[in-house]
């Protein structure tokens, strides 16, 4: 058996200097006027009566941070999940392999991995009042189809892969990946970037590392605080920041990362255009981006959910070197 | 400056045989007959058409374990929360300092802290025929005087706290623990019971360790498998098991604890009433149970959130050197 697969098996010990978790953001929202509910506590039970007024908090959200020892990384590394999911997306791959969360934390990065405003360990809110939309959840189809793991629409009914995919889409693996799914809520865009903003001015300067729907959290955070950002690694961000502000990007070097079977998806020919044409905008005021399409460099077979693909440690590799060649890393 | 002062500012660092997360339990649910619903992404702008039929996949729960090394834990510690939480319970406490998931881990126990059915990293389900009620969420002042850290109904605005009380009820302190509430589904017992079990059958004969709701799902869960319960720590346990049912619990040793200020509250005084005749029936059936009242022990001003309070550690001490003695951890 080869040294590589003999690490896989039993990974090594790891040390923390220390770990805890901690909640940022929020506001406080009185509601009233609202009637009295009837609320059912148990099924077959009384209605219990629920005076809904009152003074709540919400909007904030949830960080995890592990420090290893040695230390390594420049600046903490931030890692926040795309739409539907929550900070789970950079744990235990869904075949159980380690994570990027642990990837970076072996190479001496203290990483910081959270869940957004209204998705998992941030709670959500009961007032509609203040999030005004609805929340969505995904059926069982809908990623494989749509996170280029199958082979377009009806692929999940005929179990159909596209050719050489690397998404542990065996049926344990991907049912592991469902559970990860959480409602979407529509409408909290604005409430999920000022709770991002509070983390950073918790953690300080970081790097801070984005999945999809947050490549637009990632891109305007930096531009609202780029004093706070050192570094921002977008892995098939879904969004772009603010058109209008590229300029405050100047001094943020950015690395924007896609999968494989863009070219034949209905969709991100579109979204990496439009991620592109940002690009070149922010370089176009003096910013620094790379673009970097993985099967260009060879790599292969990447769904939109590279940090859990089978050759996730491949990708992780990459973006390290990226960051190390900007001095980020000693 | 004391010893112990000192090593609270600077701990040492832990060694991390393995650490990871996962998901358990769930199941398929088809959704059919919906009308297609208009949903709006952005607000201003154009609704978007959703068909919210298909299959989904709901009532899973989420888990995040650590394995110390040394190992000195005979069996995982599972920590299972209460209604209206989730894991972060066992986390950091609001004040910064090491919860119980960091007591535990550093006394060699592999611990496993997870989200329950509809809270947190489990996701929740927007499936009503499924979940049948509603969510609740609590106001700020709603804890404060209901988890015995206020005196009573009223306090929280006129900032009156219980005599001596243990809970870091500064401001910032206890605005960081109304952070962690998440709203609370009232009618999805029957499928969290299903999926502790589920992560039960995953971890193997463990010792449960629960907080106020879950102590229903920790007796309830020891009840039906009492092969995989190697203990059962009850924190203010808010409900009881299975009456009929007693005497599956011969051979499961049983702690419970509960804090300060019961006699005088409006709801404990009965609620542990209704745990001290339980735990009479268990030890009837062939049972031990220990009920420990933590100021009879000299140890007051102790809220509902035990393992928050300022003498979190030493309860954690005393729950340690019970499972010690019972053969638990070498």
């Amino acid at each position: 058996m080869a040294a590589g697969a003999v690490k896989a098996q039993a990974p090594e010990p790891l040390t923390l200097e220390r770990f805890g978790s901690f909640h940022v953001g929020g506001r406080e929202v009185v509601v009233s006027g609202q009637p009295v509910r009837e609320v059912l506590f148990t099924p077959g039970g009384v209605p219990a009566r629920v005076d809904p007024n009152g003074t709540y908090l919400m909007g904030s959200m949830y960080a995890q941070y592990f420090v290893p020892r040695p230390l390594r990384g420049s600046a903490p590394l931030l890692m926040w999940h795309g739409g539907g999911l929550t900070g789970v997306t950079w744990e235990t791959t869904p075949d159980g392999r380690e994570g990027w969360q642990h990837y970076f934390l072996r190479r001496g990065w203290h990483v910081v991995v959270s869940d957004a405003v209204e998705r998992g360990r941030a709670g959500w809110s009961q007032i509609p009042e203040q999030t005004g939309g609805q929340a969505l959840t995904l059926t069982v189809d809908n990623p494989f189809e749509r996170f280029r793991i199958g082979n377009g629409q009806g692929s999940y009914q005929r179990g159909d892969l596209l050719p050489g995919n690397q998404f542990p889409a065996d049926r344990e693996s991907y049912m592991n990946f469902m559970r990860q799914v959480v409602p979407r809520f529509t409408t909290t865009d604005a409430l999920t970037l000022e709770s991002y903003i509070a983390l950073l001015e918790r953690t300080g300067p970081s790097v801070v590392m984005v999945h999809s729907q947050a490549g637009q959290f990632g891109w305007r955070a930096a531009q609202a605080r780029p004093d706070l950002v050192r570094a921002l690694v977008l892995i098939e961000p879904a969004a772009v920041g603010d058109p209008a502000r590229v300029e405050a990007l100047r001094n943020v070097p950015v690395l924007m990362v896609y999968g494989d079977y863009i070219a034949q998806d209905a969709r991100w020919p579109t979204i990496r255009g439009n991620g592109v044409r940002f690009a070149e905008a922010v370089r176009a005021a003096g910013g620094s981006v790379d673009v970097v399409d993985l099967p260009e460099r060879g790599i292969r077979g990447n769904s939109h959910m590279i940090m859990m693909d089978r050759n996730s440690d491949e990708v992780a590799k990459l973006v390290q070197d990226w960051l190390a060649a900007r001095g980020l890393w000693r």
